[in-house]
């Protein structure tokens, strides 16, 4: 069974003077918000900072001056943000910054990049770049262009993690497999010590999992079925510091890291990723919205020759 | 300007007791069944063992007892396929293999591999298998599942290249550059001694050749455009003793190599690929057909940061 797990992915802010996000808007809001992109609310949690909800297809989290949505599978997320824009008004809007990873099976998505800033571009005038090349795994960036810079103290990160080991795969498809032992599986005790969490296991597999404490947030979500594994890690928390922990539990073939406003990255996935890892692909932007932007992809290298993958000719292989 | 060089692939072999390809069948014919995918013969030539056509969308070569066709670009090569054993018959079809890489953009294809073969397998039983990560280069190969084994003697190699480097991509891409100026920079004197050549420059850049000697062919097919460069070379010649001189031609960033019946890929490869190229992937797996096939993925570490790639908002960005 395949399933998208590669997100879409925006964060939009808006004019505290004029409308706080955890205040003046209601969950049924959010709601219409994400059933707008044919996902929908499965739980919700909440600290002074922030709301955080967790979504049949990823995350969205609220913080009085923005919020982060991440949406995955065949989810159309700019019908989400037209849905925001037009509700709320591009006067209220201080900027918007929209981002989408390359998919496993683009020709199953309803639209593709080109289609998404197009719709994005009758609201607000952007800019649009490429992290990564076309061949491998590349993440486009799509970001308003005006006066808004973002502060050198905003900083997000991401780790996206492909062909995680067959035992992680084995484990996380476990018939039956609860919340508790996917926590344990994944250590988030000492991953996030002190956060709340509200997960979800999907069926037959599949987990999704947002924590939070104070303003800070993560959220990861996985998509562990062999041949197209898949788990992403999103949060401001320093991801390049909590990797080697995330990479000995996956043990992934590739990764992704992406970061906004770390300006330490060379230096620190120096320190931080493993040597058994190899660099593909480095890029480094500053776009004009202030935020500076590190994308790397590291591989395995591989030394012995494993077996070609079946295909059920039988099966339903529309995603093939 | 993007054009998605990926080709589609197929190999048929017809019974010769009943039918020769090389004299029982026209011209017309090859061009009705090229015509059914939605190219054309630009051109041919042949020798006494071999017919070469070239086409709008890459190749077309014609023995006695079979035929390998590769199409790129927008094609639905499965189309000609079918017309292929509605003329012919299945009587007179002795083995049909039929191979896909993955595109840099599938969702402007307009089918994908999982169509392909719900369509051959009207026609035909077959068996599936993909060969390289989904989430990296990967080849679907679909192969009839019948009584034919392949000749150990039948060999065949597929050298891809990406991302050339941006000075072949500079100098493939020269307004009003002439075919004998790439058959210069291709050394094609130097890869191909002896072999008859036909090929074309395509308009506002794109070159395709076919050369033949004796029952041996090779096809080159370039995409030179910076961003979604790539060089496809196919042959029954040894790619793998050839690469060294491909590799430091084009110095791409990334490369596949496939090989069907070469037994001795591994000490090869060890022997012939430089060695700043790092394998990421390496597949080995021999067919219910008799074909041994390895398909490898090499790479160039980057230890540099590069810049984003900025996209044209207002632009065609259809295939994103």
């Amino acid at each position: 069974m395949f399933f998208e797990g590669s997100e879409k992915k925006a964060e939009v802010f808006v004019d505290p003077k004029q409308l706080s996000l955890l205040t003046d808007i209601s969950d049924d809001f959010w709601a219409a918000l994400v059933h707008c992109c044919n996902a929908r609310i499965l739980s919700s949690m909440h600290n002074r900072e922030c709301k955080a909800f967790l979504l049949s297809e990823s995350s969205l989290f609220v913080w009085a001056d923005r919020f982060v949505i991440l949406t995955c599978g065949e989810t159309q997320l700019v019908k989400s943000l037209e849905y925001f824009i037009r509700e709320i008004g591009t006067d209220k809007l201080v900027h918007l910054t929209y981002q989408r990873k390359n998919e496993y099976f683009s020709h199953a998505q309803p639209s593709c990049f080109g289609d998404d800033i197009k719709l994005l571009s009758h609201y607000v005038d952007g800019k649009a770049l490429r992290f990564g090349e076309m061949d491998s795994h590349h993440n486009y960036v799509f970001h308003q262009d005006n006066a808004f810079k973002a502060s050198p103290a905003h900083k997000t990160y991401e780790l996206l993690a492909y062909q995680i080991s067959p035992l992680a795969s084995q484990k996380l498809t476990t018939p039956g497999l609860t919340a508790a032992q996917i926590r344990e599986f994944l250590q988030l005790d000492r991953l996030l010590p002190g956060f709340t969490l509200d997960d979800f296991v999907f069926q037959p597999y599949g987990y999704s999992v947002n924590a939070i404490y104070k303003h800070n947030y993560l959220t990861i979500h996985i998509t562990p079925q062999a041949n197209s594994s898949y788990v992403s890690v999103e949060s401001n928390l320093n991801l390049i510091e909590r990797a080697p922990l995330i990479l000995e539990i996956l043990q992934p073939a590739s990764f992704d890291l992406l970061s906004f406003n770390e300006f330490d990255f060379a230096q620190q996935t120096a320190q931080f990723i493993p040597d058994i890892y190899i660099s593909k692909s480095l890029v480094k932007e500053t776009l004009s919205n202030n935020y500076q932007v590190y994308f790397a992809n590291y591989i395995l290298p591989q030394n012995s020759f494993s077996r070609a993958t079946q295909i059920d000719v039988a099966g339903d292989n529309h995603a093939l």
